[in-house]
């Protein structure tokens, strides 16, 4: 029995999240597209785990995910033919190894998400799946103000979608890094765990927040990207 | 009578081009999308006139056109509601007056077209539209020296897509530039015109020579983009 870790690169817009959803999506699920795959290749019944779910339209540089197997095919052409049969809008970009016990969800100590924001005059059709075009002036030290009142162990309860169900509303927000480029504005928050909808809701009170503003909102899914994960 | 003068901005994935094919393709082309859309604001028959035609797949930095109109539109109006009607894979980054004697084609000096390769180890899902995966070792300097054969005034018959009838196949390459970065190659050719798949024959051309080899073959159109129409 092996365990194998994968780090996956997927563009979201054509898929209803990480996970399938019951019923109401007809777009498929990263996770289901690469379980079929792996199927596929490895002719073997495979159910991987991944990091955490993300919603539809979020996209991940490097989501991770673990799957157990039998084959013993090499981790180099695991990967080639997992890339050759994938859809284009997901890329596998290492397999590797992992110990037996290792586990993807219960086993990760820190997370990072970015969001993009196009903050100017005019949007890009180029991004309008990548970031949110946002065309306010915003003051980004103001944002960055506000973001140092989110840093540390907090009841982040008020974050997250409206009907959550979680118990443990409790998480540490470890870092957030605020850069304005010309046009893009990126905000990369690194947390031990984010609860449903936190991310996209720390993005909209950030974001009112260099308006000048204290109301918030949920920024939408689509400047959204799970970044990285560490173990 | 005035004469407006539009530049577009479009992701050419989901188009047949910037002008409409006859037959063949269900998919619109950008030409007979920016018309219906004026015609609609404008309330008047319009016929844009563009630099020259793209090819399906190909994407526009800076496409320029214009048309003909009765219409007292003030210009920021007119681009507001084209930009709030037009589908989001489209973009009107500027509206201006132009000479009533103005045309888009005829009186073009110099385009640019960019072409982007993604010359790493593995795809990108996120650049599967805007860059031609190409992961074989090229040498940049390789390129540059070989590109420098191609500057000036030349015939480029050659270059053309086999089947083209244009009778003068004479043009003047002002400038190419080639730019590696960490995974990308950006290649950025300047013509007072270019013949049909001109553009990427000369990146199949670079790209071989940049592998020591003596081929050549048109680049895939989905890493081609019009950077610039310069009057």
């Amino acid at each position: 029995m092996r365990n194998i870790k994968l780090t996956i690169e997927y563009d979201g817009t054509n898929y209803c999240g990480w996970q399938t959803q019951t019923g109401y999506s007809r777009k498929p699920s990263i996770q289901e597209t690469v379980e079929k795959t792996l199927r596929k290749i490895l002719n073997e019944k495979i159910k991987i785990i991944g990091s955490g779910r993300t919603d539809a339209g979020v996209h991940a540089r490097a989501q991770a995910a673990n799957f157990r197997t039998e084959s013993r095919i090499p981790l180099k052409n695991l990967k080639r033919a997992l890339n050759s049969v994938l859809p284009k809008d997901i890329t596998i970009k290492s397999a590797q190894e992992a110990a037996l016990g290792f586990h993807s969800r219960f086993d990760v100590k820190f997370k990072t998400y970015r969001y993009i924001i196009l903050n100017s005059g005019h949007p890009d059709p180029f991004l309008r799946n990548y970031a949110y075009f946002y065309p306010f002036n915003v003051d980004v030290r103001r944002m960055k103000k506000e973001s140092r009142s989110l840093l540390g162990r907090h009841n982040f309860a008020a974050f997250q979608a409206s009907g959550s169900r979680v118990k443990d509303t409790v998480r540490t927000v470890k870092e957030i890094k605020i850069r304005q480029g010309k046009h893009l504005i990126y905000i990369d928050i690194t947390a031990d765990g984010f609860l449903y909808n936190m991310a996209r809701n720390i993005v909209g009170t950030l974001l009112e927040a260099g308006r000048g503003k204290f109301a918030a909102f949920t920024a939408p899914a689509r400047g959204l990207f799970l970044l990285d994960v560490r173990y």
